[in-house]
């Protein structure tokens, strides 16, 4: 078994979010997809111990912010590394609501969805969801989660704080 | 709504392959993400109407080969398009048996499973398997959905018989 096989399966990298009652918040993930055309579907695999993964259980909604090439890696930090239940990930982060969910202003293009089923693992829940709205926002080329790794990463300073990758 | 930003989702281009009895078959997905590390899981997407969902479904397993940017267009033509009700799929595609299912020897890597779960839409089942075995095979490049339409798309002969781009 040569698990590195694993590496080749290819993602992007997304902002998902939801609200904590008033709050805004959200986390990296890497693992979302279309699942039928019509209606719109699409499934996103979020780990328990996120924040999110308990604000989207209670609200049945959550938004996809897909990240561009050029988004900051501090800003994927800010995501990915700290938990939203003692950070308001949020601030100093260029963002909109939209139909009460925050997208960030910088995603290539941004989607709305409500939950609609979900399947159980171990360690993470895949939310079957609806969706509610599909809106083109800054345009550019989506990154992939290869092109994090090889790209952002080494040109990302070890020293940031906030720096880490993001949890698959 | 602009669905177009769906097309801002990143993919791979996989074939998902299963036996029916003791022919080899096989179709195109791009909908495949891991969901778990510990233990290993994947969840892949795969339409009803497609023959390979049905061997699916019966024998509980199946494998993913993870094509490279170097795969012969025709070869996504053969997977993509035809049925494997009417057709043998593997005829002419080099390929071997590993632990009783098919991969591709052009594959960057393969990976077979065993369905643990699974969560049904109108017209797709979204299957979650264990993984059994993970192996690198021809490496090279993992070919990604964008690539595939921005890149092979325009190369590919549109007299070819079997080209057709992959259902999503």
């Amino acid at each position: 078994m040569d698990l590195s096989a694993l590496f080749d399966l290819s993602y992007g990298v997304y902002v998902v979010s939801s609200m904590d009652g008033d709050r805004p918040t959200g986390c990296i993930a890497n693992s979302a997809m279309q699942i039928t055309a019509e209606p719109p579907t699409l499934a996103v695999s979020i780990n328990h111990d996120n924040f999110t993964h308990g604000c989207i259980e209670k609200t049945g909604r959550f938004s996809l912010s897909i990240l561009p090439e050029t988004i900051a890696p501090l800003t994927i930090g800010r995501f990915g590394f700290r938990s939203g239940r003692d950070n308001d990930k949020f601030d100093g982060v260029d963002y909109q609501m939209v139909d009460g969910l925050p997208v960030l202003s910088e995603s290539t293009s941004y989607c709305l969805f409500e939950v609609t089923d979900k399947m159980e693992t171990e360690t993470h829940t895949i939310f079957l969801a609806r969706l509610l709205d599909a809106q083109k926002a800054a345009g550019g080329k989506p990154m992939t989660y290869s092109y994090y790794h090889q790209v952002i990463k080494g040109k990302a300073p070890k020293t940031a704080p906030t720096y880490q990758p993001p949890a698959k």
